[in-house]
C-alpha cells in the first residue's frame, strides 16, 4: 500500500439509468450511450486486497470487466467489493466494481493514471464485457449526470441536472443487460433520443422521470409489477419510473412509500467515484505494470 | 423558494492553483488557463436570500462576478455569502460566490439550467471581471482538478489527479489577480505550461507541488515571506508552494506544521459544487428571466 495516506479503497455511487440510447462503436472507448440518470448515494465500496480474485459481499464472484480492469493496470491484487445495491437489477453494480477497481488500484500500486484515463480503463472494460454503456462515465460523475455524447472522457460529453433528491426505490428481479443489449436497440434507441431532447430542453427531475417514464413505455420493456407500481405511485401524485435495465422501480421523494411500497430509501449522491480513507490492511507489494 | 426540498444555498469548494498559463480569448466562454490545483474542504457557503445585494460574512460587498450571473439569470435577488477563507488570497473565493449563486438562484427561481450552463454563466462572469481565469471550472469539478484546455464546458478540457489529501495553508496577504493578469503574462504562461506537461505525464500529488514550486520561481511571483515558508517545509522533508494567485502557502499533510509555522487545515474535496440543505427561510417569489 504506496499511498500516501494508506488507502486503497474507492467509493461508487449507485447508477439507475432512466432512459438512454445504445452507441456501439468498434472503439469500446467511443461506444457508449446518450441518456440520463441518478447517482445514488447506496453504492459499492472496493478495497484492493493481497492475493487474487474477486469478492463481492464476501463471495467469490467472477466479473469480467474487473479482470480486465487489472489486466490493462498490469496489476495483480485481490478485489473486495461490498454494497447493499441489488445486483442486475438496474443499479450499475458491475460498472462500480470496475471503477473502484481502476481508482484504488491506481493508489495501491502508484500507477500514476490521470482520473480520465482510469475512468477510460474502466469503461472500455465495462463496455467490452457487453454488462454496461453508460455506468462508468455517470458513477464518476456523480450528481444527476446527463450523458449528452456517448463514450469515456475525449469522446463522451456530460452534462447535469442541478438537484439533489431522496430517492426511493424497490427490485423485483434481474434482468440481463447483455441480453437487451444484443437485440435490436432501435426501437429503444429512438425512444432514448425522444427523452434526451425533452431533459435538454428543461433539466429538472420531474422532466427527467416523466421522460424516463415515456422511455419505459415506448422501449417495451416494462414488466407488469413495474408498471403497476409505477402506475400506484402515479396514482399518489408522485413521480416513478424503471431502473434501465432492471426490474426496478424508483420514485423521487416519498414516492413509493406514499404508495404503499416498502422501498430502499437513498440519495442522490453529490459527488462521483472517489478514495476512500479505510484502516490500513496487509501491505500490497507496488507492482504496477508498463503503462 | 421553489427547489422541492426547500433549498437555495449552495457551497463551492475553495481552489488553490498551484500553476497556471493564461489564455485570453473575445468570448469569455473560451477564455480560461490551463493548470492543476487543488479543490479545498474548506469552502464558501452561498445562499438565496429576499431583496439585493451581496453579502460576504455579514458585510455588504461589490462582487462584480456576482451582479453578472443574476443579470445574466435574469433574477433579482439578494445573495449571502459565508466563508473562513481568507480574502484575495488565490483560494478562488469570487468564482465561489459567482458559481455558488448560480446554483442556488436556479434552485431557487426554478430557471431550468443544465449544470454546463451554470458553470458557463459564472465563469463568463469571472472571466469578464478580470478577477480569475480558471477557478469557476475548477471548483465546479472538485478533487484535484488539472485544467487541460481553457475554458467553460464545451471549451474547457478537465481532468485530475485521483488522489485525497490534508492540505494546510497559511496565508500572508493579498496579491491582486486583476493585476498580475492585466501584465504581462507570457513569460508566467511558458512557466505554466511547462508545470502542465510534467503533471500531465505524472499526475500525482507529488510532482504537482514540484511543479507548482518550480512554476512559482519561474514565474517571478514569490515574496520573501512565502518563499521563506516553503524553504522551511522542504527543510523538514514537505511539500509546500505558493497558491496562485496570493501571498498563500500551502502544503501537502503536515508540511506547515512540521515547519513550526500555524497553518489552517482541511482537506482536498472530493466533489465539486453543489446544492445544500438548508433550513427553509422567507419565500422569494419565483421570477426568473428569459432563459
Amino acid at each position: 500500500m504506496t499511498n500516501d495516506d494508506g488507502r486503497s479503497a474507492a467509493f461508487v455511487p449507485g447508477h439507475i439509468t432512466g432512459f438512454f440510447s445504445a452507441h456501439p462503436a468498434a472503439d469500446p472507448a467511443k461506444a457508449g450511450s446518450r441518456g440520463a440518470g441518478l447517482t445514488l448515494t447506496d453504492g459499492v465500496q472496493v478495497a484492493i486486497t493481497p492475493g487474487t480474485g474477486v469478492r463481492l459481499n464476501g463471495r467469490a464472484v467472477s466479473i469480467g470487466p474487473v479482470e480486465n480492469v487489472l489486466d490493462e493496470l498490469g496489476v495483480d491484487a485481490g478485489v473486495d467489493a461490498e454494497t447493499d445495491l441489488p445486483i442486475g437489477a438496474g443499479f450499475g453494480v458491475s460498472g462500480a466494481v470496475a471503477l473502484g477497481t481502476a481508482l484504488a488500484a491506481n493508489a495501491a500500486f502508484d500507477c500514476a493514471r490521470s482520473e480520465n484515463e482510469l475512468v477510460t480503463v474502466a469503461h472500455r472494460a465495462e463496455v467490452a464485457s457487453g454488462t454496461g454503456l453508460g455506468d462508468v462515465v455517470a458513477q464518476a460523475r456523480g450528481g444527476v449526470p446527463i450523458r449528452r455524447e456517448p463514450g469515456a472522457p475525449g469522446y463522451g460529453v456530460l452534462d447535469g441536472i442541478p438537484a439533489r433528491t431522496r430517492v426511493e426505490y424497490i427490485a423485483f428481479g434481474e434482468l440481463s443487460t447483455e441480453e437487451v443489449l444484443s437485440g435490436d436497440t432501435r426501437r429503444l434507441s429512438a425512444a432514448g433520443e425522444r427523452a434526451l431532447e425533452r431533459v435538454l430542453e428543461t433539466p429538472t427531475l420531474s422532466t427527467f422521470v416523466d421522460a424516463s417514464r415515456t422511455f419505459a413505455e415506448d422501449a417495451g420493456l416494462l414488466t407488469t409489477e413495474v408498471a403497476d407500481a409505477i402506475e400506484a405511485v402515479s396514482a399518489v401524485g408522485g413521480d416513478a419510473s424503471m431502473a434501465m435495465l432492471g426490474r426496478t422501480v424508483f420514485a423521487l421523494g416519498t414516492g413509493l412509500s406514499d404508495a404503499g411500497y416498502d422501498p430502499s430509501v437513498c440519495r442522490t449522491h453529490a459527488t462521483g467515484a472517489s478514495l476512500v480513507e479505510r484502516d490500513p490492511g496487509p501491505a500490497v507489494p507496488p507492482t504496477c505494470g508498463p503503462s
